[in-house]
């Protein structure tokens, strides 16, 4: 039950920071969409909303490479994995009215200049990510530097294209991005001197 | 005078709101840049933050838009002109100290499910900018759909690595989406049938 409070208040942060940014969620209505009180917060956060914020930005950044990688997983190769992730991402847009996109990238635009604690939070999921697509790019036969280039690259289209598709209320920019970003992969595999068996 | 108070507004408001955000920003942190009265704000924004905001995005775009298409004017020719861009980009975020990136994306992942008046504002500045990169790329020999296309993901890619770089206080993830954007801009003029004389 505990726990249960605990992953509540979690869940509706992830969400709220995601849709509206840190500064534009209060804590009352993080409470109220947790249906938890007052005191249940600090109990579990004793640092307030910045040590919330930064258990919902390392959880979220989590959580959402687990999705991606199980995308990747599922595809007969890397190019169609990468394309699935963006036709994936695209279709999410249009389902929640261009409201989910990337958990954290509201909250790291907001914080990379004002609060420290929380900046290295984002810049611990996005490194965590391109540490992890790279190497299952190297694991496609891609040499190292060529496989962090596509693996920013990659990343790097869909955080823009998030920007992009949720202003414009339009998947146009997703999917623009993904056939980009596929197209890299394909030419960066090509140009690889061999796959690893 | 009186333009110019205007004017310190708008440019204190831009400043603020691209590096710490729409909810982030108060009033009266805007009109102390500003070294403005607070009854200036709404004898000349009389909406008062919104009207200001959506100015401030407005005037922020139109402004960046010239910044990027002297570059881009200034090269040899567009893949050059691109890489240009990112590099100046780089260079920015650099001297900085990663807080000079996209003049409207923070506040654009803010308001775009939370705001419509000033997520209208972010889509118009954001068609803006894919309209004419779109045109120049046309003008430069690329059919119009891989034209939109290119126009799109260099714009993704730019947004995405401001998140990136600005997160991780690196300016790698801006180099190596600049890479990827000049080599599709490459790739886009290579396969295009014939240059515009």
């Amino acid at each position: 039950m505990a726990t249960d409070t605990r992953e509540r208040i979690l869940d509706a942060s992830r969400g709220l920071f995601a849709r509206r940014g840190y500064a534009g969620t209060g804590i009352k209505q993080i409470l109220a969409e947790a249906d938890a009180a007052f005191a249940s917060l600090y109990h579990f956060f004793p640092g307030g909303k910045d040590e919330l914020a930064a258990e919902a930005i390392r959880t979220s950044g989590a959580m959402y490479q687990h999705l991606v990688e199980g995308v990747l997983d599922a595809a007969p190769d890397l190019p169609t994995g990468i394309s699935d992730c963006f036709a994936a991402a695209a279709e999410t847009l249009r389902a929640t009215g261009y409201a989910d996109a990337c958990p954290i990238a509201t909250v790291a635009l907001e914080v990379a200049s004002t609060d420290e604690a929380l900046r290295q939070a984002t810049a611990d999921v996005f490194a965590g990510w391109i540490t992890a697509l790279t190497e299952r790019i190297v694991s496609a036969g891609v040499d190292q530097a060529a496989a962090a280039e596509l693996a920013i690259s990659a990343i790097a289209l869909l955080e823009g294209a998030f920007v992009l598709s949720r202003a414009l209320h339009s998947t146009e920019p997703m999917t623009a991005a993904g056939t980009a970003a596929t197209q890299a992969a394909h030419a960066a595999l090509t140009t690889a001197p061999a796959a690893v068996p």
